[in-house]
């Protein structure tokens, strides 16, 4: 297992420059400052992996001991801003930055679920959490109703990477291989489900609104 | 004291399956998808458990132990969908169920701690943190500010509940008795309390509204 | 660094008393009842360094070790119910009383980092979330996008306190010159940002808001 580091580590570092990167956008829709923008983009960028760790109790937390990946994520938030006029020209950068990092940071997730022994259950759930989290922080702290739990399959685009990835190294496949495809599998879907406006059903409850 | 848990263990699995279905009605009243009604449904049941067990260090967490847990909690929210041209018939539903989970977490929270060795307070904090975290996390998410620092007695009930039950504990009774007396205390007590419309004096305080 | 602890125990319970102030009136101005004050008091005043402990593993946290403390929050919000008609003469005693609590949290945040071998940047940032993320639970739980990223120089102050107060020990100098320096500086520096509506430049990106 430790070789499928080979090809997450890098990817890793990527998938935290792509979601500080969506998170700075969010902080320039919001008009917040040059600090509020590099602390939601840390925040949102290492809270998945963070919330995920501080579940499952693996202490320390990987930026508590690598803090120069504090400095990427800075430093990815504030390239944002000088890059925002280029940014502008590609729409949808916003939605493409965040599959991105939703796919990597799914991976990444059930790697280190993985390595800590724990049940298949709880793997695709640390890659759920370290995929979707950053996020869910990101629109909470801009007061919005976090996109999670509203938006065209994202959570599920989540799990199904996950299990891709899980079940491709459980069949003792090449691990970079089962990282690529596995990316390519979930980038893929969730593109296309943003694309298509595939949804899932809607549960709407009106009545009983008492409180 | 693990004969308390004699009693308390299938009713914290009642306390999952109701807290669970009283965040699938919120979900509902959001037109959340059916991933969100899961997804909020499970960390409202779960969160506040969780959220005890990180602040107490108290590792694993339950549900990473024993991830049946999520099992029950993903059912109990999508049967919600299921019933809720039934439960539509229950004016209120959302209240009873909401009270049942809250003394349920209560007790169960403050047996935890207790078997923690804690402090009395902590006891009592963990029963409140228990019963109250996941309807905070199931607010903000849902973008409202808590019942939790709103509403008619809720955080006082969890507290009263807690001491019942511990007291009942220290003086040594039988500990399925005392489960059952805190039961219908605290859930008499919060209903009572909805109904009757108590509340504790409000703070109100307009001045120095800068920023 | 023992000796550094000789003026911040007291000023850390000031700390304590001020923050839960600034939560009380926050939660004065949303019409709370007396227990969502004393629960808002207390989880913005422990909020901070409950994250920091979460964050670096370091258990048990302050208040669970001493239960004291909760008392000590619980009865600064509800003397706060008490002293409003008074605070009401006090033109931006909100502001005030929060400037302090950040400037001695912050310090407090950085020397429990300091004693856990930490790096550099980890202390600064432990500085950082003890001294900001009280106010940050503080405004979500109140339903607002937290201050510290829209604000003039808030977390910039907390950054610089720390940077003041952590190369000042590391000179060498007297712990309690230091901390008092590092206090009057911070103080000084945030009223002065208030006072002179001194601010970061904005990012401020309208395109692309496809969600």
């Amino acid at each position: 297992m430790a070789h499928a580091e080979n090809l997450l580590f890098p990817l890793s570092i990527i998938g935290l420059i792509v979601v500080s990167m969506t998170a700075a956008l969010a902080a320039g829709r919001r008009s917040m400052d040059w600090m509020g923008v590099v602390l939601l983009g840390s925040i949102t960028a290492l809270g998945g992996g963070s919330t995920r760790d501080v579940l499952l109790g693996n202490y320390p937390l990987s930026w508590v001991q690598e803090p120069y990946l504090l400095g990427i994520t800075a430093a990815a938030a504030l390239a944002t801003i000088a890059l925002a006029p280029v940014i502008h020209h590609f729409n949808k950068a916003f939605l493409f930055l965040d599959a991105i990092g939703l796919v990597l940071f799914t991976m990444l997730g059930c790697s280190v679920a993985l390595k800590g022994g724990h049940h298949f259950a709880i793997v695709i759930m640390a890659g759920m959490i370290t995929g979707c989290v950053g996020g869910v922080l990101r629109d909470v702290l801009c007061n919005d109703v976090p996109l999670l739990f509203r938006a065209e399959l994202y959570a599920s685009v989540s799990i199904l990477t996950g299990l891709v990835y899980v079940e491709g190294l459980q069949l003792g496949l090449n691990p970079d291989l089962v990282t690529l495809v596995a990316f390519v599998f979930g980038l893929t879907f969730r593109l296309l489900a943003i694309r298509f406006r595939w949804e899932m059903p809607k549960f709407v409850y009106e009545r009983d609104a008492g409180r």
